[in-house]
């Protein structure tokens, strides 16, 4: 008691008035600033991050602004600090919470809902009707992470309880940033298959999500896991993370293959790629009454076979971030050790060095995967 | 007893050798012929045709052949009968089958599965993996009346007790063909909402499913039910079947009134237009985390945005015929007078005119909606 | 807007600083005084009450204090207000709310869960793992209007915005305060059916949730609904409601009479009677496969047959208030007029005549079924 | 090709007219005798037996006759063959019948549905409502293998091919066996919880089914799995499974260890002991919202707490077999060698010795946990 008291009290001490912070420049620029701390309200706590990785959205949000659902106001302002896949610290609690402690690691997922919605009401907090509404006159509660509220290319933010998983004493920072990332995963397998166990699932584009949802279907106990790419060294990877098939789609018929591995359809996809026809051949590998999960999309319309739809009974979902506590799911099954996350991070750099860890990410230099941001305790 | 086995014995004796059938042809052309009355096997009863209704897709297999999916040969053969809107009266029962006692009056769904392979072993019967298969050496038992086996525009026609649902003494022979198009609607409903009650749901196309879908939708006690479509005749017709509002598309902005009508966006959509850009539409009309039923489809792939679809959090249900037993649930509505489905019943004419049927239902001569073929019990 | 904008200052010019309400006192004593008028926070609206009914549970609290659950204080303390099942008009709204408006009349819900706990992120929240937790130190925010939050036998109330449905118009007070009386009906077959259109239910228990139980099953389409219970008159308002047979267990054997109107069993079972035997009437009453909702139970552990449950495949499921949004479902039928609860309503009282009108819930004198209290607005 | 044709030819050479089997007798009594082969029919094959594993079902079937819902004759009578977790060899194929080849090693679940009751159409199969009619007049397919049909204590059955799922090459005969053992604790954890991934599942009774329930849920990826019984040996069994913790209930209370180890309550409990107790001590054991799974039963009817179900919104869930495919989803898991099965297969005998097996597996004798029947080639 006594220590964790001590530990309290050398947390809430260590908490500085102002904190260093990446915000919103003009597009595809970032300044550093110094912006003050902070502080949480009912139901949050003030996180220390201690590792950010970068995810593609972010360097999107970075080009074009935030997204464009918000009501009422605020970006493409040039307070915001973007980033939303981080881990760190809990060092101070709002009012009331005890869910957590001074000290706890945390990993992050994105949405915390408004709670008096419809949809947060039924449990479908990332499609909480009052995205964005966050700021300003009509502040109905909503948070996401780094696409509406303050994110985490910064030394602190603010988190609801909700958006918080436990990060164990033997997971490294790093590995921890990959939560949320199997989360995503997690939460399209559980939309759209709900019980992968000995059914076939392909994994359409080997990106982040696209490799976690390989490692994350096989750790449900899938039966056959097919990875299709274009990249034969992201395809190996995949088949590190359990992968009992990979198909480069250069150089191969990838609805053949996925036939052939699986006696005449697979029984899922979750499609990571976004490439234009990815729907349709998503629809033509499944057998009859199979299931998308649309986890990625085209910048643009692409023209889709509707009928091949129909006619073969498919459903489609798209999903939005990590819902259905997807998170908690991922963080457990990666505490238990059941993939091993790690091998998709390749290149870590300090908080100093965001616009070039940005870059390795967006050019994808030197295979870049997972780029992720350490924060150094020294300069904080 | 006496009377029913009189009754029984009745039907047996009236049963020819052969009947009088219309067949494939030319696309395009039918034939009128005599064949073999057909004879129920095991789980099958034979029915008397007392009516039968023409869809759409009748017109379109009379065009090309029945479904490609078929594997292992016959159509386009010139022997198929095709037609599956029907009712009749059970007049002969195939071994062991006492779910039906001779004399019931019985309309039709049009998917037997085979009930051996994965989906019609947790239920979905209409995506029965051996769709096709029910002839020659590799017969897997699955029949799709009209599609794969011979249908309804003939005098008697075979059917799995599976396919089967009682007509009411005091339902009309024209009405009781509607019941199966009432199904779709309510396997539409069924798979994409669940529950309705209190719930916007937006009908696309005041086609006959489209029209029956605002019946049932109401039927189960939905909130609003709005019905876009673009011919004021039909819209005022989907009002007298219960919808709250209709929105003629070419006078009115569909997604403007539906959002205005809903609140800012509708629950669920079922789509029976099979416009190119319905799905579009249907998105935009949706509050996030709606749904989508596809129950038509244009002929060619359409442009789709599927980033909306993601965005949104936003599923997709391809629905093939009237699964999960929705026939039965259809029937019961109607049999409790729920809705007055005869008011989209336009047009009527005998066995023998058949091609004028088709013709009244391909060019909606008359404002046709449904054209009923009677049978002449004399001619039979 | 003009006249919203003065009946608003009507509104809010009319509110006093303290009110009229009835707390609790000794055991099955309650005392009629003098209160602050309670304020609304974030989310909240402060609701004048026009009329209040009575519940079987409202007995209960008088008589034994609120739920035990209640960690953290609180009740048997004497500054409780009970009551529950009440309506009434928007008068004032907590900081943000534009859900509502001032002069909205509203009917409410039981439940407001945390909004942070495992199961209100589910959707869950009548099963909010704070249950109770709403006062004192840690104060997650959960409400239970009338079981650990202050209810509705007083003139003003402090509600949730999620705890609300709006009243149309030409619905009366008396008849709105049986909302959510048919909301844990809908709650209860939305849990245990989903979807009961054609599909047979027996309602056990003809007691206000029974009796709304058969209007809400009927209303949604089911095909045959069964009520039982011991008196006449009960089961002929039933009737009324729209049950197809009712049976009087006193003269007749319910399990067989259930299995002939249902060819051999029903598929669900809404046991609203709290009686002894009920869970195992209810398995003999199934086809296999079938569901028991538990809505009511007996005050002592009672002999249940698990191996009928297990052998039959049969699911129960204890509902807890009405979830899942059930009041606004219940809240569109009637203003739908899809059945008259009216018809349970007998009896009603002024504000001042609570403990007579408690006494009549309780002593069901002159077969009262609803008693309500209903606001003198002069007295108010 | 060859090889295939051959092996066909020397499977159907070597099958003969009769066999040997064990028939029940008097209560408690099995003979030996010589029976004809069966001959599989449409969508049957013909397994030769390798080896079956004894289940307690099969002792009291053998000790009071099988199952009493059968309808319309047959048991106790002295022709019937008991046992039904068998394995073998597809040694003939009934007349279509192409999912199977001669010579594949299958492993069997009991039910096959009669694919034309309600249950069947919507997947429930194991909740057939024409369990038992497989014999004389009213034969509607449904077959229970070793309760309404021929069972495994013999050299050779006949099996639907909905009940067989492949048995990988390097799978030993034993452990096959233990496939459908396997797939009831699938079908409990896929009904009652879906997706257990990162959350707690507590297994009552180290049983052969409680104990894959352990192997199982683990191998979806559960966060905790605790095992509750009697006995040490049988609850170290279970920690090799993967259970995270265990009670022995003699010397600890078992809900508070749970509560304990669960932060206030588990998710789920899979309850497998049948004990008297069981159902109260698992409501108490779970957080609001919990759920219970059924998969054993007292041979009374025992004092349930119903209150407390209703209270705390929970759900229970009788199962019967092991439906929904969940067989084919543990023959996976085991081809994946996710969890080592074997360790519960204790005692090995040959077919001339059922009566010793069935002995030990009554008494326990020698701790026996699983004892198999294994065929001896020469004795064939």
């Amino acid at each position: 008691m006594n220590t964790v008291t001590e530990t309290a009290f050398k947390h809430a001490a260590q908490i500085p008035q102002t904190m260093k912070a990446w915000v919103l420049d003009d597009p595809d620029q970032l300044s550093f600033v110094e912006k003050p701390v902070p502080q949480p309200g009912v139901a949050e706590v003030l996180v220390r991050i201690d590792a950010i990785a970068v995810c593609a959205t972010d360097l999107e949000i970075i080009h074009r602004g935030p997204p464009a659902l918000i009501q009422g106001g605020l970006p493409f302002n040039k307070n915001f600090t973007p980033g939303h896949e981080y881990m760190g610290t809990v060092v101070k609690l709002g009012p009331g919470v005890d869910e957590f402690r001074l000290g706890d690691r945390v990993a992050v997922e994105v949405h915390a809902g408004c709670g008096r919605c419809e949809r947060c009401r039924e449990g479908m907090y990332t499609s909480c009707l009052n995205y964005g509404l966050n700021y300003g006159d009509v502040n109905k509660g909503h948070r996401a992470n780094g696409f509406t509220t303050d994110g985490g290319f910064a030394q602190y933010a603010v988190n609801n309880v909700n958006t918080l998983a436990h990060v164990p004493d033997d997971m490294s920072d790093e590995e921890a940033t990959l939560i949320v990332t199997a989360g995503t995963a997690m939460y399209g397998l559980d939309v759209t298959a709900g019980l992968v166990a000995g059914q076939s699932v392909v994994v359409m584009g080997p990106g982040p999500i696209g490799l976690l949802g390989v490692a994350v279907a096989k750790a449900l106990g899938a039966g056959e896991v097919i990875l299709t790419g274009t990249r034969d060294n992201r395809l190996e990877i995949g088949r590190q993370l359990g992968a009992d098939h990979v198909v480069n789609v250069r150089n191969e018929d990838a609805v053949a293959k996925v036939k052939e591995y699986t006696q005449g359809g697979a029984h899922y996809v979750l499609e990571c790629s976004g490439a234009p026809n990815a729907v349709n051949d998503a629809a033509a590998m499944l057998r009859r009454g199979g299931r998308i999960c649309l986890a990625a999309f085209p910048a643009e319309p692409v023209p889709i076979d509707v009928a091949a739809l129909v006619r073969n009974n498919i459903y489609l979902f798209g999903i939005r971030g990590e819902g259905r506590s997807a998170t908690h799911r991922a963080a457990s099954l990666m505490a238990q050790k059941r993939f091993n996350a790690k091998i998709i991070h390749t290149h870590t750099f300090p908080l100093e060095e965001v616009p070039t860890a940005l870059r390795y990410a967006r050019e994808r230099i030197d295979d870049a995967i997972k780029v992720v941001v350490k924060m150094n305790r020294q300069a904080a």
